[in-house]
Protein backbone atom coordinates (compact mmCIF):
# COMPACT_ATOMS: atom_id res chain seq x y z
CA UNK A 1 0.00 0.00 0.00
CA UNK A 2 1.18 3.75 -0.66
CA UNK A 3 1.64 6.08 2.08
CA UNK A 4 2.75 9.53 2.56
CA UNK A 5 4.84 10.91 5.71
CA UNK A 6 6.51 13.96 6.91
CA UNK A 7 9.21 14.18 8.53
CA UNK A 8 11.01 17.22 10.91
CA UNK A 9 14.28 16.79 11.38
CA UNK A 10 17.30 18.64 12.55
CA UNK A 11 18.71 21.04 9.58
CA UNK A 12 22.23 19.45 9.81
CA UNK A 13 24.86 17.37 7.66
CA UNK A 14 24.41 13.79 7.82
CA UNK A 15 20.53 13.62 8.83
CA UNK A 16 19.81 13.08 5.23
CA UNK A 17 22.23 10.24 5.02
CA UNK A 18 20.58 8.69 8.23
CA UNK A 19 17.35 8.62 7.14
CA UNK A 20 18.44 7.25 3.77
CA UNK A 21 20.43 4.81 5.52
CA UNK A 22 17.70 3.69 7.85
CA UNK A 23 15.47 3.15 4.90
CA UNK A 24 18.17 1.26 3.12
CA UNK A 25 19.47 -0.80 5.42
CA UNK A 26 15.96 -2.73 6.17
CA UNK A 27 14.92 -2.57 3.13
CA UNK A 28 12.07 -0.43 2.94
CA UNK A 29 10.98 0.95 -0.39
CA UNK A 30 11.26 4.53 -0.08
CA UNK A 31 8.87 5.63 -3.57
CA UNK A 32 9.94 9.74 -3.61
CA UNK A 33 11.84 11.89 -0.93
CA UNK A 34 11.78 15.88 -1.09
CA UNK A 35 13.84 17.86 1.76
CA UNK A 36 13.13 21.44 1.58
CA UNK A 37 13.90 24.02 4.84
CA UNK A 38 11.20 25.33 7.12
CA UNK A 39 9.93 28.82 8.66
CA UNK A 40 12.46 27.27 11.73
CA UNK A 41 16.15 27.47 9.96
CA UNK A 42 17.47 24.87 12.01
CA UNK A 43 14.85 22.37 10.60
CA UNK A 44 14.19 20.77 7.16
CA UNK A 45 11.33 18.95 5.95
CA UNK A 46 10.72 15.50 4.33
CA UNK A 47 7.96 14.18 2.37
CA UNK A 48 8.29 10.51 1.74
CA UNK A 49 6.31 8.31 -0.07
CA UNK A 50 6.70 4.36 0.43
CA UNK A 51 4.95 1.09 -0.16
CA UNK A 52 4.55 -1.20 2.58
CA UNK A 53 1.78 -3.29 4.71
CA UNK A 54 1.06 -2.32 8.02
CA UNK A 55 3.07 -4.31 10.30
CA UNK A 56 6.64 -2.50 8.15
CA UNK A 57 4.97 0.84 8.46
CA UNK A 58 4.45 0.87 11.99
CA UNK A 59 8.03 -0.80 12.34
CA UNK A 60 9.31 2.45 10.53
CA UNK A 61 7.17 5.08 12.02
CA UNK A 62 8.72 3.42 15.45
CA UNK A 63 12.31 3.63 13.94
CA UNK A 64 12.00 7.34 12.79
CA UNK A 65 10.76 8.21 15.93
CA UNK A 66 13.91 6.87 17.58
CA UNK A 67 16.14 8.82 15.41
CA UNK A 68 17.67 11.49 17.76
CA UNK A 69 17.51 14.26 14.70
CA UNK A 70 14.04 13.48 13.91
CA UNK A 71 11.54 15.71 15.71
CA UNK A 72 8.28 15.11 14.80
CA UNK A 73 6.56 12.61 12.61
CA UNK A 74 3.19 12.85 10.38
CA UNK A 75 1.36 9.76 9.21
CA UNK A 76 -1.07 11.46 6.13
CA UNK A 77 -2.68 8.32 5.88
CA UNK A 78 -6.82 8.82 6.33
CA UNK A 79 -5.83 12.61 6.45
CA UNK A 80 -7.24 14.95 3.42
CA UNK A 81 -3.40 16.53 2.54
CA UNK A 82 -2.74 18.42 -0.86
CA UNK A 83 0.01 17.38 -2.60
CA UNK A 84 2.24 18.21 -6.04
CA UNK A 85 4.88 17.55 -8.04
CA UNK A 86 7.15 18.98 -10.71
CA UNK A 87 7.29 16.83 -13.69
CA UNK A 88 9.67 18.22 -16.74
CA UNK A 89 9.60 16.57 -20.19
CA UNK A 90 12.07 17.38 -22.98
CA UNK A 91 10.33 16.29 -26.08
CA UNK A 92 12.32 16.39 -29.49
CA UNK A 93 9.97 17.37 -32.28
CA UNK A 94 11.15 16.69 -35.93
CA UNK A 95 8.16 18.26 -37.69
CA UNK A 96 5.34 21.68 -37.39
CA UNK A 97 2.71 18.66 -36.86
CA UNK A 98 4.21 17.19 -33.62
CA UNK A 99 5.14 20.86 -32.12
CA UNK A 100 1.17 21.46 -33.26
CA UNK A 101 0.23 18.56 -31.24
CA UNK A 102 2.34 19.14 -28.32
CA UNK A 103 0.61 22.78 -27.92
CA UNK A 104 -2.72 20.88 -28.38
CA UNK A 105 -2.16 18.75 -25.46
CA UNK A 106 -0.81 21.00 -22.98
CA UNK A 107 -4.87 22.97 -23.16
CA UNK A 108 -6.18 19.54 -22.69
CA UNK A 109 -3.94 17.85 -20.75
CA UNK A 110 -3.60 21.34 -18.08
CA UNK A 111 0.92 21.13 -18.63
CA UNK A 112 2.81 24.02 -20.03
CA UNK A 113 5.18 24.41 -22.60
CA UNK A 114 8.49 26.27 -20.70
CA UNK A 115 10.84 26.61 -23.62
CA UNK A 116 11.06 26.50 -27.58
CA UNK A 117 13.63 25.25 -29.12
CA UNK A 118 14.83 24.54 -32.82
CA UNK A 119 14.83 20.91 -32.06
CA UNK A 120 12.46 20.31 -28.71
CA UNK A 121 9.94 21.82 -26.76
CA UNK A 122 9.96 21.53 -22.63
CA UNK A 123 6.98 20.86 -20.42
CA UNK A 124 6.33 21.70 -17.57
CA UNK A 125 3.81 19.50 -15.21
CA UNK A 126 2.86 20.51 -11.72
CA UNK A 127 0.35 18.32 -10.91
CA UNK A 128 -0.59 14.46 -8.59
CA UNK A 129 1.87 12.13 -8.45
CA UNK A 130 -0.94 9.65 -10.46
CA UNK A 131 -1.26 12.60 -13.00
CA UNK A 132 2.09 13.07 -14.10
CA UNK A 133 2.49 9.16 -14.51
CA UNK A 134 -0.38 9.50 -17.09
CA UNK A 135 1.21 12.65 -18.85
CA UNK A 136 4.15 10.77 -18.85
CA UNK A 137 2.87 7.93 -20.62
CA UNK A 138 0.40 10.09 -22.69
CA UNK A 139 3.73 11.74 -24.32
CA UNK A 140 5.86 8.74 -24.21
CA UNK A 141 2.85 6.89 -26.50
CA UNK A 142 3.06 9.50 -29.21
CA UNK A 143 7.09 11.24 -28.59
CA UNK A 144 9.98 8.52 -28.96
CA UNK A 145 13.10 10.72 -27.64
CA UNK A 146 11.83 12.18 -23.98
CA UNK A 147 13.74 13.39 -21.58
CA UNK A 148 12.18 13.26 -18.21
CA UNK A 149 12.87 14.91 -14.98
CA UNK A 150 10.85 14.71 -11.65
CA UNK A 151 11.28 16.06 -8.59
CA UNK A 152 9.15 13.63 -5.82
CA UNK A 153 5.97 14.77 -4.35
CA UNK A 154 5.66 17.91 -1.78
CA UNK A 155 2.57 17.02 0.58
CA UNK A 156 0.85 19.08 3.51
CA UNK A 157 -2.45 18.63 5.39
CA UNK A 158 -5.39 20.22 4.06
CA UNK A 159 -6.95 22.74 6.01
CA UNK A 160 -10.34 23.14 4.69
CA UNK A 161 -13.05 20.10 6.48
CA UNK A 162 -12.70 16.68 5.31
CA UNK A 163 -15.73 15.70 3.24
CA UNK A 164 -16.84 12.60 4.93
CA UNK B 1 28.87 30.07 -4.90
CA UNK B 2 25.99 28.22 -5.47
CA UNK B 3 25.99 25.56 -8.15
CA UNK B 4 23.44 23.27 -9.52
CA UNK B 5 23.89 19.43 -10.97
CA UNK B 6 22.57 16.94 -12.01
CA UNK B 7 22.75 13.26 -11.11
CA UNK B 8 21.85 10.15 -13.16
CA UNK B 9 21.93 7.29 -10.87
CA UNK B 10 20.91 3.48 -10.65
CA UNK B 11 17.51 3.15 -9.22
CA UNK B 12 18.28 1.09 -6.65
CA UNK B 13 17.83 0.32 -2.68
CA UNK B 14 20.76 2.71 -1.14
CA UNK B 15 21.97 4.62 -3.86
CA UNK B 16 20.37 7.47 -2.34
CA UNK B 17 22.04 6.69 1.01
CA UNK B 18 25.38 6.19 -0.34
CA UNK B 19 25.27 9.71 -2.28
CA UNK B 20 23.97 11.86 1.06
CA UNK B 21 26.69 9.85 2.99
CA UNK B 22 29.66 11.07 0.52
CA UNK B 23 28.46 14.58 0.72
CA UNK B 24 27.60 14.52 5.01
CA UNK B 25 31.24 11.88 4.66
CA UNK B 26 33.34 15.49 3.49
CA UNK B 27 31.00 18.25 5.02
CA UNK B 28 29.94 19.44 1.39
CA UNK B 29 27.06 21.68 1.71
CA UNK B 30 24.05 20.22 0.18
CA UNK B 31 21.42 23.18 -0.13
CA UNK B 32 18.87 20.87 -1.88
CA UNK B 33 18.15 17.79 -3.29
CA UNK B 34 14.89 16.43 -5.21
CA UNK B 35 15.26 12.90 -6.76
CA UNK B 36 12.93 11.46 -8.90
CA UNK B 37 12.54 8.56 -11.78
CA UNK B 38 13.14 8.99 -15.17
CA UNK B 39 11.49 7.65 -18.30
CA UNK B 40 14.36 4.60 -18.43
CA UNK B 41 12.19 2.83 -14.73
CA UNK B 42 15.77 1.82 -14.05
CA UNK B 43 17.42 5.49 -13.63
CA UNK B 44 16.66 7.82 -11.31
CA UNK B 45 17.58 11.53 -11.76
CA UNK B 46 18.52 13.91 -8.62
CA UNK B 47 19.12 17.55 -8.62
CA UNK B 48 21.49 18.78 -5.95
CA UNK B 49 21.88 22.21 -4.95
CA UNK B 50 25.61 23.03 -3.07
CA UNK B 51 27.80 26.11 -2.03
CA UNK B 52 31.00 25.74 -2.40
CA UNK B 53 34.11 26.81 -4.10
CA UNK B 54 35.92 25.87 -7.50
CA UNK B 55 38.29 23.26 -6.14
CA UNK B 56 35.49 21.96 -4.00
CA UNK B 57 33.09 21.76 -6.74
CA UNK B 58 35.48 20.27 -8.59
CA UNK B 59 36.33 16.88 -6.37
CA UNK B 60 32.70 16.64 -5.80
CA UNK B 61 32.30 16.23 -9.09
CA UNK B 62 35.43 13.66 -9.98
CA UNK B 63 33.91 11.75 -6.24
CA UNK B 64 30.69 11.38 -7.66
CA UNK B 65 31.97 10.22 -11.38
CA UNK B 66 33.93 7.48 -9.41
CA UNK B 67 30.61 5.90 -7.54
CA UNK B 68 29.84 3.16 -9.94
CA UNK B 69 26.06 3.85 -9.41
CA UNK B 70 26.27 7.04 -10.63
CA UNK B 71 25.47 7.35 -14.46
CA UNK B 72 26.65 10.50 -15.08
CA UNK B 73 27.14 13.79 -14.00
CA UNK B 74 25.21 16.67 -15.37
CA UNK B 75 27.18 20.46 -14.21
CA UNK B 76 24.80 23.23 -14.50
CA UNK B 77 27.39 25.88 -14.35
CA UNK B 78 27.34 28.62 -16.95
CA UNK B 79 24.07 26.53 -19.11
CA UNK B 80 21.40 27.81 -19.21
CA UNK B 81 18.37 25.78 -17.47
CA UNK B 82 14.28 26.00 -16.34
CA UNK B 83 13.96 25.73 -12.60
CA UNK B 84 11.05 25.60 -10.25
CA UNK B 85 10.11 24.86 -6.71
CA UNK B 86 7.09 23.53 -4.92
CA UNK B 87 6.23 25.98 -2.30
CA UNK B 88 3.24 25.41 0.46
CA UNK B 89 2.54 27.94 3.02
CA UNK B 90 -0.14 27.25 5.56
CA UNK B 91 -1.24 30.70 6.83
CA UNK B 92 -3.09 31.20 10.14
CA UNK B 93 -6.31 33.68 9.82
CA UNK B 94 -8.30 35.69 12.13
CA UNK B 95 -10.40 37.47 10.48
CA UNK B 96 -11.69 38.82 7.35
CA UNK B 97 -9.09 41.50 6.84
CA UNK B 98 -6.30 39.06 6.50
CA UNK B 99 -7.97 37.01 4.19
CA UNK B 100 -8.55 40.08 1.86
CA UNK B 101 -4.45 40.54 2.53
CA UNK B 102 -3.65 37.08 1.17
CA UNK B 103 -6.30 37.02 -1.53
CA UNK B 104 -4.47 40.39 -2.88
CA UNK B 105 -0.90 39.60 -2.52
CA UNK B 106 -1.77 36.04 -4.79
CA UNK B 107 -2.99 38.06 -7.82
CA UNK B 108 0.30 40.22 -6.97
CA UNK B 109 2.96 37.74 -6.39
CA UNK B 110 1.96 34.74 -8.44
CA UNK B 111 0.94 32.31 -5.67
CA UNK B 112 -2.61 30.46 -5.06
CA UNK B 113 -4.95 29.80 -2.51
CA UNK B 114 -5.16 25.92 -2.92
CA UNK B 115 -7.38 25.31 -0.07
CA UNK B 116 -9.06 27.28 2.45
CA UNK B 117 -10.47 26.69 5.68
CA UNK B 118 -12.10 28.55 8.71
CA UNK B 119 -8.85 29.10 10.25
CA UNK B 120 -6.41 28.47 7.56
CA UNK B 121 -5.37 29.57 4.11
CA UNK B 122 -3.14 27.16 2.32
CA UNK B 123 -0.81 28.41 -0.97
CA UNK B 124 0.75 27.19 -3.13
CA UNK B 125 4.00 28.57 -4.82
CA UNK B 126 5.54 27.16 -7.91
CA UNK B 127 8.69 29.71 -8.64
CA UNK B 128 12.64 29.14 -8.88
CA UNK B 129 14.12 29.57 -5.00
CA UNK B 130 14.93 32.75 -5.07
CA UNK B 131 11.20 34.26 -5.64
CA UNK B 132 9.94 31.56 -3.18
CA UNK B 133 12.81 32.99 -0.89
CA UNK B 134 10.98 36.33 -0.88
CA UNK B 135 7.47 35.02 -0.53
CA UNK B 136 8.40 33.57 2.88
CA UNK B 137 9.85 36.53 3.42
CA UNK B 138 6.99 38.76 2.43
CA UNK B 139 4.32 36.06 4.19
CA UNK B 140 5.76 36.15 7.53
CA UNK B 141 5.97 39.48 7.54
CA UNK B 142 2.39 39.96 7.53
CA UNK B 143 1.87 36.69 9.50
CA UNK B 144 3.07 34.88 12.87
CA UNK B 145 1.59 31.59 12.98
CA UNK B 146 2.77 30.02 9.38
CA UNK B 147 4.16 26.62 8.65
CA UNK B 148 6.44 26.43 5.27
CA UNK B 149 7.00 22.93 3.09
CA UNK B 150 9.69 23.49 0.34
CA UNK B 151 10.08 20.96 -2.17
CA UNK B 152 13.17 22.05 -3.19
CA UNK B 153 14.58 22.56 -6.99
CA UNK B 154 14.17 20.25 -9.98
CA UNK B 155 16.11 21.58 -12.73
CA UNK B 156 16.59 20.66 -16.47
CA UNK B 157 18.70 22.19 -18.94
CA UNK B 158 16.66 24.72 -21.26
CA UNK B 159 16.25 23.54 -25.41
CA UNK B 160 16.18 27.64 -26.84
CA UNK B 161 19.30 29.20 -27.86
CA UNK B 162 20.75 30.74 -24.86
CA UNK B 163 21.03 34.58 -24.82
CA UNK B 164 24.45 35.69 -25.24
Amino acid sequence: MKRWISLYVENQVGVLAKISGLFSGKAYNMTSLTVGETEDQTVSRMTIGLDSDDATFELIKKQLNRCIEVIKVIDFTAKPIRQKEILYIKVSTHDEKERTELFRMSEVFGFQIVDYGKKALLLECVQTEKKNDEIIELISGYFKDIEVVRGGSVAIEAVSIPKK
